[in-house]
């Protein structure tokens, strides 16, 4: 399958790169360090990125920025940031994308336990990651020619612990590759509109 | 208690009203056919209205537009109609209303049945009422001074079968009278950052 992975220099990206890379031929995109470059809070960018990749299989997107803040401090423009980036970056993935993948293609999208779960200062995440979550479930009833579309929400990652900890006090880690596994079972699986909860 | 009301004139609105009115002090706002004007999509008439409203108890939102189409046909100036009105409107009636209300106030938010069951041409429904559901979640957690916050998350109305039963076939109806009982619950009542259901 060829699988066009968004964001391979993340955390959760290098996790999924090393499971699907031994039997999968994976095109890499982001802001640099890639194959091609892309910003997802541009939907010309995503358009000129689908051009440039020619006809896959699957998209994976494990990125996305959101403004972390308490509430008392966060305004309209913090939020905005989570919109453009992490919640319209994806969505746009997939209503552009779903004009450019093959027939039975898959989209695999990433949200966060934190609209399940929330921490001080996550007020603009938790409504990105339940956006998504309700997009993955809506959209997947809608899209054409056997296209497929799934969202992960892993809890945080045991690589990642040095640097989200103080955010997720009392949140139980989970290794990196457990979280690639979901995307596996998307890419390689069947269903469809579902969301694969990692860790929690 | 003194009660702002965001949406008055809508099917929703007035069916709060009714049930609200004879024990509430309650001061409709709206873009036009209100005691106070504002436009939801825009943080500094929202700032406005809570600068002419004096003091407040209770804020209900019943209010905010959505873009319907089919997926393969919609884009990102689609979605942002939603992001824009529904979703930030209410959103930033806590971010600005958070510094306005009397202590141990209300918000409560509007949201409805589509994110958790999908019609036809909802995607940015679903996206931004998933968005909503998470927010009062968060929000919830971090609200000073005994503030709350909820959301009332509505099937189809009875009242507005004529208008919305083509795109909610199969779906049951609910009282307008039911759905204006949430909002009670919530204003009323003690609990904060739960999605109150009504007819599903």
């Amino acid at each position: 399958m060829k699988i066009l992975l968004i964001g391979a220099s993340g955390t959760v990206g290098q996790a999924v790169y090393q499971e699907l890379a031994h039997d999968h031929e994976i095109i890499t995109a982001g802001p640099n360090q890639a194959d091609l470059k892309v910003d997802i809070s541009d939907p010309a960018s995503i358009k000129q990125l689908f051009e440039n990749a020619g006809k896959i299989d699957a998209v994976i997107s494990t990125t996305g920025q959101v403004h972390f803040a308490p509430l008392s401090d966060m305004n309209h423009e913090n939020y905005q940031i989570g919109l453009d980036s992490k919640l319209m970056g994806q969505i746009n993935l997939v209503l552009i994308g779903q004009h450019y993948l093959n027939d039975g293609g898959s989209f695999t999208l990433i949200s966060g336990i934190i609209n399940h779960d929330p921490i001080p200062a996550g007020s603009a995440a938790a409504t990105v990651n339940g956006a998504l979550d309700s997009f993955v479930l809506a959209a997947s009833t809608e899209l054409p020619r056997g296209l497929r579309v799934n969202i992960v929400s892993p809890t945080m990652l045991e690589e990642a612990v040095e640097k989200y900890g103080p955010a997720f006090k009392g949140y139980k880690p989970v290794p990196g590759k457990d979280v690639a596994l979901a995307f596996r079972k998307s890419v390689d699986g069947l269903q469809t509109g579902r969301v694969f909860k990692v860790g929690y």
